[in-house]
């Protein structure tokens, strides 16, 4: 962390502020410039509050050097991430594709999405039985009904399952979920992350719909930082001036997360763009970029899903983007998991 | 709502649209347009699900014209939303001014602040207990121990209290707490809204950091349609592109609010910059804005707040606020309670 | 376009505004919900602004269903518009890639570059000679010294060549270049639109750094309907709150288009990331969303390049780059142009 | 300017590069830090290229402490400039207010409203000749035969006027145009910069809308580094996500701004927020930022302006408005221009 103090200062202030950031334990280097005074700290700076220092008065700037996260930080951990979801993995140079309807509905509708995405090369069946939305007047989903059916649909099927959790209060109710996903809208419920960094179940975290890359890594770094290391990062999109489509997927993030962080990355093209002709599209631009998989929305029946349908794929549209996706994966050198 | 449909549509297609509409109790109206055939829906639009019909293959665009609130809604309730907390009134032609230190550190913090700001011209108190920092090490706040504090500045200065409440778990412990803060991370925790909805106490509802104006409402119609009348809106600052201040305080939500909504609507000029030299004009900006009110940080000793000290005035500076912010409340109307 | 009435408006003002739509050569058709008047346009609205009605004091919202844009239109020009460049074609299934350093510096390295970049699958020459730069105290670029320099590596290499023009003023200078590019700073800069709408040469048209879909298709719009007919679009990332890249390649928009405009749409992943570690990924995903191609820069010694260095490739990187992109043209059927 | 360089750096390399810093003229300070080593650039960096050090390879990060702007930069002129326009002057404690039409469309138009505004407290009169639009099919405005009429307004009601300029080629039909606007579009159009720089006319700088504060006063430097002091700049609303209004007025600029340079800043509330029931909360809200005048649109008949209507105030709405703002003067400190 590098701090640069105001021209003119009383020697006294600068000594108070070197002594304190001392009793962190911490080292000290002066370095004098023309119109300022330079001191850089020495040692783990991960734990200092950035804010404390800029709001001094001698100070001008501060700038970190350091990443402040580090369970997260492929500085400290060169090697990826595996991840074993019943058999399949995260991270590496394995690609995993995860489908299902945005809404549980039914035992024949969660079933027969089940059977179809699997016969079509899906690993892991999603679904969602309770749903944030915007409006308390929506549909939100069928709760622990719900869970029940999509935990048939994994016994059926023998796929792995994931699905939202919204709140600490209900942890009980998702034991025997493979995948616990964190919303968008909670990636900074910080209770929720603490109350799952607690557990051993791999999380899928979303990005937030403003979350800086580094936020996104100290929300990681709150689940991993209980003990709970299996972390998966989902890219779902980000609110930008731009209203073509819902959410503008932020393609940059993955490439900027495999150099910064071990763990693996995913993305949701269903929900970054809220349009279902452009989920194979943004699939395949997420293989090029080097996504360890996909989150896919696919429904039996678009046009009477409870929520979503404009960006979910029928059965059919989704086997032709699973068969493109397999004309790419040689370029970026991963493999598809059967 | 106006549902457009393609041009070139199956007629039965578009029948069997129209039914599904009537089954919701709602009436519909055709007009044929030349390359498009538009449907009006007649009747309380605001619980139809914007996103089911324009996941119809059949439909180009759907359109609301009636806004998703309804409890929230000015249309439905003209006049302007009263709320009386321990004497003093959020509302109308009241301006209230809430400050106090980010954290609570100490009783004797706290204490002093509260006597300080009191002293100035505030009418609530103000204090973080439990924290939401975007890193897991950073200061979380004193938690419980806090509250006892911050109840203890009540009992000594009179002045009712507003603090931050992050997970439905706890709220027994915020009993005798006035106003019930609900964080911007947590303006979409369902969860926690609909559990406030179920109280009676006032809650101070804080924008998402990338929330629209819409979606801020419907998060207050989250409490209200539970029960609970007594919103309060607070902008805080917006995410944007530019980085000179922290967010960017959207002074123009604060007049569309006050066209769209009757609930009271105040603004935090500390969170929203981040640098306290702004909270001067920004405060008087907010006031010529039209707002009931604010929300200020003030620490007795900036310098060491535990956090977000580049933020908080010291008293002297928050007189000199208040001072200027009562030359002028006559150009918009409204009186500065005491 | 439909025109929402506020209810209880007096009829003559209801009749003044449809005869004066009438005026236009529109048909008008009304119908009546609950809660307002509806008022269908029909006709070819591209030519009314929409400002104007929305001003009304008796209109409360205005829906544009038709796009503004109609030479640019895929509605009405189905098939993918062909733009041939000295025998390498744009659109359709061709995919061609553009190199070439950011700013020409000497005829040595112009001419390496080209050498190199051709060899490695490049079909046309970049190089920039007048420079847009933030601050007044950076490299301006050669001026018309490096127009010379790059037409004289034309002509060793037989490479069309793209630069970029700034200003009508100077368009004399500019005879021989095969395709004139517009920077993201003069998107809107509709005089020289209007002036290059005037030629035939091909234009390559860069997204604003904060332009909607719709206004990158107005300004394209500008010089198709002074009858240059030749548009190439050219994303190279929006400007979002995220700073971890320069800007944020806004992917989805390459299908957005591709569905929109028969016109071909390429990427610029250099200046979209300014990071050459991620110019390989994002090319890749590029692919993968469609494009029709890519300009890429590639710089024989970056470390010494006068500007933009972070972004630029090695010739050895450009040619492992080439190489990937190969393995993929399969999937999303495109051939690329040798 | 301070340079990181990653850990493990070949000294050769390192010293490379302080060499090529002090080719520069300027100083080097070395300090080693654990993970990595730190050099500062002591002297007038504000002319180097930050971009082309952060492109090197052993380099890890680059911070300014020093801005890149001189002639605007308040640091090296701490008095406010004051820019006199027909006996009006811009800066220090004057409060002016600009007023007119969006575009000109008669003589008795403009004229109208020029003697309604000059009667209500308007000081300079606006309106556009030529109009940068989105829509190659919407009105352009009148160009030079528009500013005829605007000059025989200011010759009836001798108010200074201000006009937007869009090319450098047109230049000499804007003679006896007191102050030459630049428009938002236009912001970094740095050949047309460049030209009024070598004017000694006012120039109404336009935020851009995408423009960080740091980019626009590097476009105030680039009129001024030509020699023109006279630089007003104008806050006009900024691009996000949010759509209840046009723009979001960033009203922290203000402040920010009048810190960092001496130059005026004023605000268009008008384009701002693109609604004119918001015009007079925002005029105010300017005020208490600290803003030193307004230009808003006013138009004798709102529903009939041939563009912008929406946001045109009536002659009384502005008279209305202007009472309001000499309430609030005295708070700030400021004296309104007569």
């Amino acid at each position: 962390m590098i701090v640069v103090v105001k021209r003119g200062q009383d020697r006294k202030q600068v000594d108070n502020l070197e002594n304190w950031i001392k009793s962190l334990g911490l080292g000290v280097h002066e370095s004098e410039g023309e119109n300022s005074l330079i001191i850089g700290l020495v040692g783990d700076t991960s734990k200092v509050d950035i804010g404390l220092i800029r709001s001094l008065d001698i100070v001008e700037s501060v700038t970190r050097v350091q990443e402040p996260y580090k369970n997260a930080n492929r500085k400290f951990h060169p090697q990826d991430t595996l991840i074993d979801v019943g058999g399949h993995v995260f991270g590496g140079k394995n690609f995993q594709i995860i489908a299902g309807p945005c809404s549980i509905e039914s035992e024949k509708q969660i079933i027969e999405v089940a059977e179809a995405v699997q016969k079509a090369g899906a690993t892991i069946l999603r679904g969602g039985a309770f749903k944030p939305r915007t409006s308390p007047y929506s549909f939100q989903g069928l709760g622990v009904e719900g869970l029940k059916l999509l935990k048939k649909a994994k016994k059926e099927t023998g796929m792995p399952i994931v699905t939202e959790i919204m709140s600490e209060e209900r942890i009980d109710d998702f034991e025997d979920v493979d995948i616990l996903q964190v919303g968008a809208r909670n990636m900074q419920n910080f209770d929720l992350l603490r109350r799952l960094g607690k557990l051993n179940t791999p999380i899928l975290l979303k990005r937030g719909i403003a979350a800086t890359i580094e936020e996104w890594l100290m929300s990681a770094e709150y689940i991993m930082s209980e003990g709970n290391p299996n972390v998966i990062l989902c890219e779902r999109g980000i609110r930008t001036y731009e209203t073509y489509t819902r959410n503008t997927l932020d393609i940059s993030a993955i490439p900027v997360l495999k150099e910064r962080t071990h763990l693996p990355v995913i993305v949701d093209p269903s929900h970054a763009s809220g349009i279902s002709r452009l989920v194979k599209p943004l699939s395949l631009a997420s293989v090029g970029a080097g996504a360890d998989g996909l989150i896919i929305e696919v429904h039996n029946d678009p046009v009477h899903a409870l929520c979503d349908g404009a960006q979910s794929l029928t059965p059919l549209q989704f086997e032709d983007t699973v068969r493109s996706i397999d004309l790419m994966l040689d370029a970026v050198n991963k493999t598809r998991d059967k």
